[in-house]
């Protein structure tokens, strides 16, 4: 039986689960091929049964650039002239005219391992690094999309690949920079781009393409156009409003700040994941709450790179939906991400508790909640431990001193608020654990090929 | 020779060592009675050295109440009327209530452990659990501060004894609320909680006791006049201005707000730690560095309570100096601490690298050796790798995937912003290895013991 033993049809019984309609208890979860099929609750464990403590949905991270995990703690020092994104920029394009396919799956291996470890069951790589480092198109246009599929085959990792279009470095179509020419594609070249990408996702089982305008710096409007007919309804993930410059820079090119343009000009809809969104008015929040498209927000990245505090609580209250990505995985912690969401609403509002539903409501539960949701409808897939579904599942270490003896609707304020990833205990992918203590299985291997890759690339 | 059998004369060889002058390469350091003995750098190993990668020295703590250790988590939920700092200290009431000194131990002793594990040497601990539960006097004076000192023991961790007097429950001399009763003495009362705490203490080898006016709201001027002056050369640590209505009402009741107030009225000099100081003009924050004193920053505590966001940079500029407290340890990594407390200046500036010293330096570094001087300044310790100092130190994991192959003027980067705590390797305090592979040695039964405590109060 090849599916028993690579750990995918099994029976997982878990003393507690937080299924769709809330926590249950004695929940039986049968996985066939990966997936989920049944969900039994107030059952008895069978005697195969892998018994544990508390399952909950895995997370998924909607967005991510793999290689820039390679340079992580290397902009960390104060240059010329006051730093800013932009003088991080030239730093990441310094490191990325040295990446090979190579380098590039042994780097992504570490980034997908580190994010099942901390609760990440499936990832959306917003993928950019297309040709070779001279910028010509490499003999295989499948190379770095399969380097991708690779690192996610080592790793387990549900793969969202969103291949990148770029075209300009700056509003009104100005040429691209020469640190840029490893990005950059007519949107014929694009097709051949999504080609490959397909060929690369071929071997990995639930695996989704989606379609990434890199943002309206880099992408015309026409070409945006094309790009929203090319998606039909797959996802489309585009960056937006990340910092104040590209805000005046928009302003002056069209008269509108970018959210507002992009949702008057193209039809933003539920398959539109906006990644950052950071700078928005009020109105542009309500009416981008309003498009259905899902904000992809990575607190980390955010105030790493001093982009802002989304305005989380007036999009929410305006029904807006968001999911959470580790974006420059300058550190992978899908615990943290969830905590300094909540945390940038507290410092801005000077309250707590701020993105909780409702009174009486678990602001780590609703936190999580909403982004397994929304990340899930931004990556293509379905979320929840539910029939059909991916068996992607984490389980919680409830001898944890900050989970031990709590009321269940509790567990989730002591993981994100104080146990962080070390309450974490194993991690289920398509049905198989690829975590256990903590620790994924193939750590120390994808460790080793990692260090020697840096070594290389920083010698 | 007991003093070896307990670990504390010894001699440490690092490949890599952060001394006072900087990095130096094959340092060994000699350890007599917990204090380091000689310091050579550019050495060879001797035969029974024992030998590691990569050595800085310990955090200081300045500001913990270690019993909020066991309500972390248990305050993440929405409450009607919209949460607050205040509403939170309603549900820390709430649980003081019920701590009896065994279970204070127990809880720090938790506190006390995870602070070693993430880089934390020495421990301010901000201690106003005095009374009973009825409110009235132990008859052993020093059971509560025997509870912390006990729990320093069992841990290793170096203790700064902060016994705080708080007679009032708001600006004026409001009389305390009945919630308060077991923080609440007279100037004759605290003065046998100092000689309690002063026995509690005795059996530590190297604590310090310092004076602790709780807040202007909880201390008269006359009181504060008359502590300042029992102080003598003692380090004395004071709230202030953490909260809006904390300023808006010390504006209310003496036109001035409070660090204004504060060091118009009182002889603030290099021995005060002003914790938090959070909201402060521009004039109050250069006034307050000229005066010497150290701001106790809690990142993490700031962000989880909705104080708001130090204003750190222009504090340096003014020459402020600073150390790092865990607060309400609602979460303990000074990794974290660190990296919050620069992403906050990050988003509101919406730069990078702004508490970096000068254009080049590496800001992990800069942040760690301000909170290691402004540490223990607030402390009445001294630091560094330096013969006559405490042999507090911490080891490094150059092994890690986010510290390998790094320069080595790019590692306290690497830790802070990349690693986080899975970086540190071994801790040593006053000595005594206390922490291997990231995990202290007495981590199993500090759980057990606090995990029955947590059962019991939340029975």
């Amino acid at each position: 039986m090849p599916a028993a033993r690579n750990g995918r049809d099994s029976t997982l019984f878990f003393a507690q689960a937080l299924l769709p309609g809330g926590w249950a208890r004695d929940v039986r979860i049968g996985v066939r091929g990966g997936t989920i099929a049944g969900v039994e609750t107030g059952a008895r464990p069978g005697p195969d049964d892998e018994r544990h403590a508390c399952a909950v949905p895995g997370l998924p991270n909607v967005h991510s650039h793999a290689f820039q995990r390679g340079m992580a703690g290397l902009a960390e020092r104060r240059g010329p002239a006051g730093d800013s994104f932009w003088t991080w920029r030239d730093v990441m394009y310094r490191f990325v005219d040295r990446v090979t396919p190579e380098d590039l799956r042994a780097i992504a291996a570490l980034a997908y391992v580190e994010m099942l470890e901390s609760g990440f069951t499936r990832v959306g790589e917003f993928h950019y690094l297309h040709h070779d480092p001279s910028g010509r198109p490499y003999a295989d246009r499948a190379i770095m999309g399969g380097a991708i599929a690779a690192a996610a085959a080592d790793s387990g990792i549900g793969l969202t690949l969103l291949p990148v279009f770029y075209a300009h470095s700056g509003f009104g179509g100005a040429p691209p920079r020469a640190d840029q020419r490893r990005f950059v594609d007519d949107l014929d070249g694009y097709a051949r781009v999504l080609e490959g990408a397909a060929r690369a996702v071929a071997a990995l089982p639930d695996a989704v393409i989606g379609i990434a305008p890199h943002s309206l710096r880099a992408v015309s409007p026409d070409a945006l156009a094309a790009l929203d007919r090319v998606a039909a309804d797959r996802p489309v993930h585009i960056h937006i409003a990340e910092q104040i410059r590209e805000v005046t820079d928009c302003l002056a090119w069209s008269g509108q700040r970018p959210v507002a343009w992009l949702l008057d000009h193209v039809g933003v809809d539920g398959r539109w994941c906006l990644v950052h969104a950071t700078h928005m008015t009020d109105a542009e929040a309500a009416a981008m709450a309003r498009s259905g498209a899902v904000a992809g927000l990575c607190p980390i990245t955010e105030a790493n790179l001093g982009d802002g505090v989304f305005p989380a609580r007036r999009f929410l209250d305006a029904g807006g939906r968001y999911g959470i990505g580790s974006d420059s995985n300058v550190l992978i912690d899908a615990t943290e991400e969830l905590r300094l969401l909540e945390y940038g609403q507290r410092l801005v509002h000077r309250g707590r508790n701020l993105l909780a539903a409702d009174t009486g409501r678990s602001t780590g539960a609703d936190i999580h909640a909403a982004a397994v949701d929304g990340g899930a409808a931004a990556l293509g897939v379905t979320s929840g431990l539910a029939v059909g579904v991916a068996a992607d599942i984490v389980s919680l270490d409830l001898r944890h001193p900050s989970l031990a003896g709590r009321a269940i609707d509790s567990v989730l304020d002591g993981l994100i608020f104080a146990a962080g990833r070390s309450g974490i205990d194993c991690v289920w992918r398509h049905g198989a654990r690829v975590v256990s203590e903590g620790r994924h299985h193939a750590r120390e291997q994808v460790v080793q090929d990692y260090v020697a890759t840096m070594e290389k690339l920083t010698a």
